[in-house]
C-alpha cells in the first residue's frame, strides 16, 4: 500500500480536473475518439477533438493540454499535430505523446520522431514495445545513450527521459512511469484492460487532464495511471466481460471517490 | 405537464418514423458516428454515413433528411457538405445544421456561416454558446438584426430563424426551439446528458429524423428534444454514471412508449 | 441441431483463435472501427487499424488477414486498400471485402468491383442487397454468368463465388455462406442485430479472424457467421435493447464456450 501524502497528491488532482474542466485537445485516431472523450467527460475534464490544419493553432491555443496520438496517422494529421504542438510549445501547455504502433511500421515510427523533435512532448507514453521501439529508433538515428545492449522497457524509458527532458509513461502488470532521475512503479489495474480497445489511449488522454493541473510531468504522468488503474479495478468487479468492462469504466472515473483511492492505491518511487 | 394534444403529436412521429424508417444522410464528425447511427437505428430511423466528394449527391438524392455536422472538420468535408445540401434543397429534403464549436475556431464559424448560404438548413441545432457564435459571426459580417447588444441565446435564436427563415433549436436544461413567429420551450432531460459526449450531436441526428416525417421544421426540432429528454430520463433511472448511461439512452430510445410521454413530457409554447 | 463434428469444428477455430491471437489488418469506416476491434479483441484476435497509403504495405505484411470494408469510404481508402490486398495476395493472407453500400451509390459499387479485381478476396460478406448488387454490376460489365433473370441472394452469391472463385457470405434471418460447389445455411441470430449499427461490420471483421486460423474460406466464413449468431443468442437473453445488446455482445464473444456451441449451433449444408 502506499503513502497517505501520495494518496492525497493524487486525489488532489483528481479534485482540480473537476474543479477547473481543462480543456483537452486530442489529435488522435479514429478508433477511440468516442472513448477517449468519454473518458475525459468523465473524470471531470473537457475534451475537444479537432485536426484540421486550418484550426488545430487556434485550437491548441485555447486548451491545456495537447494529446497527439498516432494511431491511424496519415500525413495531413502528423502536419496538424507539428502545428498545434508549436504553439502548446509557445504557450508552455504540456503535450502527450502516445506513438501508437511505433516499431510495427516505419511510417509510426519516423512520425513519433518527428513529434518527438517538433513537438516536444511532457510526457510520452506508451506500451512496452513502443518504448523499446521509439528507443532503438532513436539510438540508430540520433545517438540517444546505449543501454549497453539491454532492451527492457525501463532502460529505454530512462534513456529516452534523459534524451528528452520528459517523462515516459509505460503501461504494463505494472506501470512504470520515469523522468531522467526518478522512476515510479503503478500496480493497479486489471487483465481484462488489455481486451477493450484504446484503453492505453484513454490512458494518454487521462494524462493530458492530470498534466493540464499538475505542473510536474512525472506526477502527472503517474496519477493518471493510478487513476486509471483504479478505476479498472472498480469496474472489473461490475463487469462479466470486456463489453460491461468498458462502460463500468467510464462509471467508476465518474464515480471516483477518495476512498477508492485510499484503499486502492498501489504507487511506490522505486 | 403538457396537453394531450401535444403529446399525441410527439407520440405520431414516434410511430411514422418507426414505420417508415427514414433514411438520414449523416455527414458528421468522427467522435459520434457510431452513436448517433445507433441512436437513429434505435428510434426506427434509417442511418447511413458518406461524406465523399463522389457520392454524396447520389447519397443525399435517395434521403429523406440531410443532417451535417461539423465537428472534426476539414475543407474536403466542407465541400461534401455543400455538395449533398444542393441536391437535399433541390429535392424539397429538410437539412438540419449543426454548428459543432462555432466561436472556437474561426474555421469552424466560416464553415458554419458557409453553411448557412449554401446549404440552407431547415433546423440549427447547437448549444447556446454555439447559437450565440453565429449569431456574433452573422451579425458582424452580414447585418444579421441587432439584438440591442444583449446576446442571450433566444434572442441569438429568434435573429438566426428570422434572418435564414428557419427553426433554431438550442439544446441546455430547458431546451429553447424557436422560428420566425414561435418558441417552444422543453424542460426534459437529465444532468447526465452533458457527461456523455455526443449527446448534442444525437439530439441533431434525431432531428433528421423528425424531420423525415414532420413537415414543420419547428415541431420537428421540439419533438427531437422531447424525446431525447424523455430518454434521458429513463436512461438515468437505470444509470450509475455516464457509462451505464450512454447504453440504457439506446435501449430507453428503442423501448419508447406512448406512455412514457404522455407522463414525462414538459413541452410548453411561451 | 448441427451435427457434433460441425460443432467441434467452429470450437477448434475460435480455440485457435484465442491461442495464436493472430493479427488481423482492418482498413474499415469510422462508423465500425471501433466496435470491430473490440469485437476482434473480445473473440482473441489482435486487431490493428492502418489506412495511410505510407503504412499499409508493411502493415498488411505483419497480418495474418486483411479486412477491406468500404463503408465511409473515399478515394485514398481505395488505393489504399489496393496496396494492402497486393501484399497480402503476394503472401497468401486471405482478404476478406465487405462491399458495404454497394448498389446505393456508383462510387460504391465500382469501389467493390475494383477491389475484386485488384484485391482478389477469400470471402465476400455483404448483407442480400449488397451481394444482388454487386451481382448485377458485374452482370452488367463483366458477363458474370447470368442466373436467368432471378436475382435472389443464393444465385447471386453462388454467381460471384463461381466467377471470383472465392466464399461469399451473405447475412439475413438465415445466412447463406457459399463456394462454387457448396452452400452452408446458418440459422442462429437474433432479431436486435439489425438494430445495433456495424454488427454485419463485426461479422466480416470475425471472418477476418477465423480466415486466419482456417485456410477454407467457406468454413472460416461459415464458423464466424455461427460464432457471431451464437454470441448474439446469448447477449440477447441479456439486454433490455440494443444499447446494452451491444455490450453484452462483446462479453458473450470472450466468454463463450464449447458448450454453447454444442447446444446453440444451427448450421447444415444445403
Amino acid at each position: 500500500m502506499t503513502s497517505n501524502e501520495t494518496a492525497d497528491a493524487v486525489w488532489s488532482d483528481v479534485q482540480a480536473i473537476r474543479a477547473q474542466a481543462p480543456l483537452v485537445h486530442n489529435i488522435t485516431n479514429y478508433v477511440v475518439m468516442n472513448v477517449t472523450a468519454n473518458a475525459l467527460l468523465a473524470l471531470g475534464a473537457s475534451p475537444v477533438m479537432a485536426h484540421a490544419e486550418d484550426e488545430v493553432e487556434e485550437m491548441a491555443g485555447i486548451a491545456r493540454a495537447l494529446v497527439l496520438n498516432i494511431g491511424t496517422l496519415s500525413p495531413p494529421w502528423i502536419e496538424a499535430m507539428v502545428k498545434a504542438g508549436r504553439v502548446a510549445t509557445r504557450n508552455g501547455r504540456p503535450i502527450i505523446l502516445d506513438p501508437v504502433g511505433a516499431g510495427a511500421t516505419r511510417f509510426r515510427t519516423v512520425a513519433a520522431q518527428r513529434l518527438l523533435r517538433d513537438a516536444p512532448p511532457a510526457v510520452i507514453r506508451g506500451n512496452a514495445s513502443e518504448i523499446r521501439a521509439l528507443y532503438t529508433a532513436e539510438q540508430e538515428t540520433k545517438g540517444v545513450d546505449s543501454t549497453h545492449g539491454s532492451e527492457d522497457a525501463l532502460d529505454a524509458a530512462q534513456a529516452l527521459a534523459r534524451h528528452y527532458d520528459c517523462a515516459v509513461s509505460v503501461s504494463g502488470s505494472t506501470d512504470l512511469i520515469v523522468s531522467a532521475s526518478a522512476v515510479i512503479l503503478v500496480s493497479n489495474g486489471h487483465p481484462l484492460m488489455p481486451r477493450v480497445t484504446g484503453l492505453g489511449c484513454t490512458a494518454t488522454a487521462l494524462t493530458g487532464a492530470f498534466a493540464a493541473v499538475n505542473p510536474s510531468p512525472l506526477r502527472a504522468a503517474a496519477h493518471a495511471m493510478a487513476v486509471m488503474g483504479i478505476a479498472g479495478e472498480i469496474a472489473a468487479t461490475r463487469s462479466a466481460g470486456p463489453g460491461t468492462f468498458q462502460v463500468c469504466f467510464l462509471d467508476a472515473l465518474y464515480l471516483l471517490q477518495e476512498s477508492d483511492i485510499r484503499t486502492r492505491l498501489k504507487m511506490e518511487e522505486a
